[in-house]
């Protein structure tokens, strides 16, 4: 993996050229293994990944984390701290005289409120304008990583529509750990969400999966993925536990053509906007404007969530390797909610949709 | 709950009149929780929870999240922010005229980095000085959680050591996922970690889990725990694959000596960096002392790691109901690693063991 590595470190050394950046620290979070394959323990104890424009970059690691990493001479040098160390006045020093300073969006502020007296003259900006543009144009392995995910969750998809996963007489919670072992057993490391929502639970887009019991005659959402081999897969898709509510059938048909005509909208070149825009406008003109209370996707890869964002006022284009969700929505209060969401790699040729399962509400009664 | 909640919130609000803080911010992390009863979703959307000296806290959140929420009218307003507005310029108005604010650790950096120029004035503190004393110090009901958290894992670690979990010819991997299990069928909501980890492996203290098949006449070191009803549980027990190895078996009887006596200096009183050299001063005199590589204990509580650390260079004294454990290890490179932990909670009338599964290497094979 080095030879990866040391060319995404000269690529992000390149855009902190460009963009004026001294020094970028990373911590936890998903910049980190992209640079180095390591991803850092959300500890109380600091790992941070030193890069100064120029020179060498240090992996500054809690002592005893350090047996965790495999060296990389040429990516980093190791720099192990002891437990009465003080790692934010380590990473002062090796940041010493920096005008401006990136730091990764989920290192825990604690540890910014301690660098800034160390570093009074920096002025810090997010990492995510330096890393963020690399890592989200995938390549090819990157792309198989994200499709072999997304089958996996395909399979899960199709189970359930299958009506092979019991829904009714269970609780939310007993389907989600289903769902869970599913992720598992199909071959991801890593469950990130299982949403069970029945009912008019499904009116809370992230509804937490619990108690209530799953009854006939009622739609449930299902939006579940988890990480295989660094990437993530990500899916929603509803059934009907019944004959299909009429009233319910309306919307979905509703949701379905904007979802398809989102995916459809999702050419490279066109911005993030216009592909929320598209199926927005659908679900406004049917009458549902005011249920739909959520941008329309987000990028996906190492990470769950990450650019880009299919939401109004993104206005960058996109381009080929981006990888994103699509999953408009339909939420009526103390009533129903439902959303159907497949993930997408934007190529020349077109979207393609890295998830198959089917795109109807199936009754599973 | 809002009763305890307003109760906090007033502890807080002393807290920050004593220390000048005119405001703090809470978003992901247990803070939040301790104060409100509502964990913050961990994704790029900001919650954030404004407490101001005086006047009304407001909870910020996603719209979309906010069906998640149980309003508590007089503890917080609820303000929902919209896919398109800008949360950290809502945040800013909030604390307009700020001197001293005081954030949570495990906030994102970003919104930290987002805020500080709608802030120019303002001078960034940590908020654990604010919050941590007060969750520190665990009243009844939260001892006895800890409690019910440190029994289910006991019950594991019987097991463990009664053999009925299989080890030799497993991976570590698969013995992590039976331990996982276990801490959910013993009525945890989560698991926290499940280290396994077999021969040369225990010598890394984190040791990931992984493909390693373990063998006869090997230790085996097992750290796991999770979440119950809101609380954590921590336990290292460590078993051996065979008869015991004698060079094993004499560093184990120094380690247990050193662990029973940490955990018999903890009393109310004792500044927290006395219960580390007491311990370490056994582990050092037997020459081991270079094996012994990270600090004896931390404070658990909502949070795995949490104030008080038991480590050189902490001078608080313990108080009656602060909670941490005292987890000796020893670490050889490339041969074996050993460490035997429980929680602990500081009492008037002596330290309180929370876990008492045995505390002697036992042989399973």
């Amino acid at each position: 993996m080095s030879q990866i590595h040391l060319d995404r470190l000269d690529r992000v050394r390149a855009a902190m050229g460009e963009q004026g950046v001294d020094t970028l620290l990373l911590s936890v979070g998903h910049d980190l293994p992209y640079l180095t394959g390591y991803l850092a323990m959300p500890l109380e104890r600091l790992t941070m990944l030193v890069v100064p424009r120029d020179g060498d970059a240090t992996l500054l690691i809690p002592r005893l984390e350090a047996p965790r990493v495999e060296p990389q001479p040429g990516v980093f040098e190791l720099e192990p701290w002891d437990e009465t160390d003080d790692p934010t006045a380590i990473v002062g020093r090796l940041a010493a005289g920096s005008g401006t300073v990136a730091v990764g969006d989920q290192m825990w502020a604690r540890f910014l409120v301690e660098l800034i007296p160390h570093l009074p003259a920096a002025t810090f900006r997010r990492a995510v304008d330096v890393v963020g543009p690399l890592r989200m144009t995938k390549d090819r392995a990157e792309i198989d990583a994200l499709a072999a995910a997304g089958a996996a969750v395909d399979r899960i998809a199709g189970a359930l529509q299958a009506g092979t996963i019991p829904l009714v007489g269970r609780t939310e919670a007993e389907v989600s750990a289903d769902l869970s072992a599913r992720i598992l057993a199909e071959g991801h490391q890593k469950v990130n969400f299982a949403i069970v929502a029945a009912g008019e639970n499904a009116a809370s887009p992230h509804h937490h999966a619990g108690s209530r019991v799953i009854r006939e005659d009622e739609i449930v959402l299902c939006d579940f993925g988890g990480t295989m081999d660094g990437y993530c897969s990500d899916i929603t898709r509803c059934v009907f536990t019944g004959d299909i509510d009429p009233e319910v059938a309306e919307a979905y048909a509703v949701l379905h053509e904007a979802q398809a005509a989102s995916v459809a909208a999702a050419t490279v070149g066109t911005p993030c906007e216009d592909v929320d825009r598209v199926g927005r406008g659908i679900i406004a003109d049917a009458g549902y404007g005011e249920y739909f209370v959520h941008r329309t996707g987000h990028g996906i890869g190492l990470e769950e969530h990450e650019d880009p964002y299919i939401v109004d006022g993104n206005a960058m284009p996109l381009a080929a390797g981006h990888a994103f969700s699509v999953e408009p929505g339909i939420y009526v209060p103390g009533k129903w909610g439902m959303r159907l969401e497949d993930i997408v790699v934007a190529a020349d040729d077109g979207p393609r949709p890295v998830n198959s399962a089917e795109h109807d509400l199936v009754s599973v009664g």
